[in-house]
């Protein structure tokens, strides 16, 4: 068991081992109120061993999927928990992927102008890329986290065993937010990545690792004015294709591992290609990319009409480019 | 004209002052998109004036009245924000009354997590109350503002000349809140109440001086822990009374002049009647007391069954007491 504090707002600690859920009231404050989140697809004892740690609890569960980060459930969640009785100093937990924790962060963001907000990432991709950053968001119709706060959480706990009932494909795309991060920030990272196979055994190290970049980055930067624009390495093509697909085709995660393709190097891409191959993550796109592309004016990355992208030349390294929108397109269309 | 400084989050200027609207450009920065935000019941052309100085600006109208405040509007006003192609770098202008600023500084404050924000309050309410303060919010229902974010305008302005077309009641009602402020911080300014009438002449130095006691409390206490319970006078009951009226019957100054009565002593009580008369406020009630209690345990103001109830001893002084809501009601019951 590891775990990370993090400096931000308030301050909080990221624990991350096997076998921790049962214990969650050894980290969150459970003796209050307690309104857990979870969806459909999460199984349903995480949630509710969470629930039976607290002192009085409910559990409140969306339906799987992207379609519960919209502005329709979110007021149904903020009604439950005023229904709950929930007050200013009672809390909720997100148990389950990064739709549940962007939902739930954004709900308890708002309620009541703020209470607190703990979070239990149950997916690979959740527990490497939404657990750090205080991002809570939801959808407007196909353009992703367009209506959101910053609210940091109290505490997350990831607990790894819950990824045993994680599908392949789901594993895989949560792995490549992981291959992601160790393009622009840690060429030991992404050596592990091409050398190794990633086992129970070496799974926590993998994890704490990106979660090390992730918090290095944030904690610099934690309104997103500048370096952590790193962290969205291709994602302005994979948020444009992940629109396009209209929110089901492709994960978020596989729209990102096409979307990093035509932002690195040849010699990068060399590299890159076999360590997506490995993870059975894609690197050609059969839908149509003039479409994904015209979702791009609207991801909440433009400003104006430049737009900023990382470059990775060598792995490890990274460049910030301003660009107009035109001038992207371009690059993606002679690069994909 | 009058200026007073926030020393709040960034820091901002209010403006207040006679026929300020046509050079709002010399106050807020609308070189950029500008979504001008007003409802049916404010002079249209306040908002046109302040949309025609802007690079690139619409107006969106909302309908008049508390329904406003909701979710469902919230939602449209996000999504016309969005199709009218706002970036992070762009701001939102709200012109009119409490609703229009907590909308649409709510919209502000969660569209892509936090756009700027320019309030013109036209209302004498919205002028003495919540142009200061940061606090954005919408109603589930009739429980009022549960949904909504800390958020601070980059600049106010308050130009007086709006109080012109301002029914009368309307403008009573606002007066209650300067009223309010007074009784627990500036002996002074109630005596100003109940010695002199209130003219064109001396109404820009009741608004500041009103101004500067909010300024005062909120800049001590900006997440509203402790010291700025003292602006909630009255407003433990008169949200309940408001709620109980269904957001219509009465208007939210005439619901906490009702509420301060049974927290002031016989001695205040004996000197705010009077003054409460003068402005054609209500001193009395003839709903159902019992049904507009029942609203209580809802309050944004009540953390677990404790609620801190504002006590008026003498006026320009106050004692923050915390009691069970029951006791609450009984002190309402028996000094109402």
């Amino acid at each position: 068991m590891k775990q990370l504090n993090l400096n931000l707002h308030g301050g909080y600690t990221i624990t991350v081992g096997r076998d921790l859920l049962r214990y969650a009231d050894k980290y969150f404050n459970l003796k209050r109120r307690v309104f857990v989140i979870t969806d459909s697809g999460v199984p349903a004892e995480y949630a509710r061993t969470v629930a039976s740690l607290a002192r009085c609890s409910t559990v409140y569960t969306v339906s799987e999927g992207e379609g519960s980060k919209s502005l329709e459930t979110l007021s149904e969640v903020l009604r439950a928990m005023l229904e709950f009785g929930m007050t200013r100093t009672d809390c909720v937990v997100a148990v389950g992927g990064g739709v549940v924790g962007d939902l739930s962060g954004f709900a308890a963001a708002s309620y009541m102008r703020g209470i607190d907000f703990y979070n239990v990432p149950t997916t690979l991709l959740s527990q490497v890329d939404s657990s750090i950053g205080g991002k809570t968001a939801v959808n407007l119709g196909n353009v992703k986290n367009v209506v959101g706060a910053f609210h940091q959480p109290k505490g997350v706990l990831i607990d790894t065993d819950t990824l045993k009932t994680l599908s392949k494909r789901h594993y895989s795309a949560g792995m490549c937010e992981a291959i992601k991060m160790s393009l622009t920030s840690d060429d030991e990272l992404f050596a592990t990545f091409e050398s190794k196979d990633i086992t129970e055994d070496n799974l926590e190290d993998v994890i704490v690792r990106a979660l090390m970049i992730k918090k290095a980055v944030v904690e610099e930067d934690e309104r997103e004015t500048g370096l952590r624009k790193i962290l969205n390495l291709g994602h302005t093509l994979g948020h444009g294709i992940e629109a396009a697909e209209e929110l089901g085709g492709l994960y978020h995660g596989e729209c990102v591992a096409l979307g990093m393709l035509p932002v690195v190097s040849d010699e990068v891409r060399a590299r890159l290609i076999p360590v997506l191959h490995k993870f059975d993550l894609p690197t050609s796109y059969s839908g149509d990319l003039d479409y994904a592309l015209k979702f791009i004016e609207h991801d909440k990355k433009s400003e104006g009409s430049d737009i900023s992208v990382i470059l990775v030349e060598r792995v490890g390294e990274y460049v910030i480019k301003r660009m107009p929108i035109g001038e992207f397109k371009e690059l993606v269309k002679e690069r994909f």
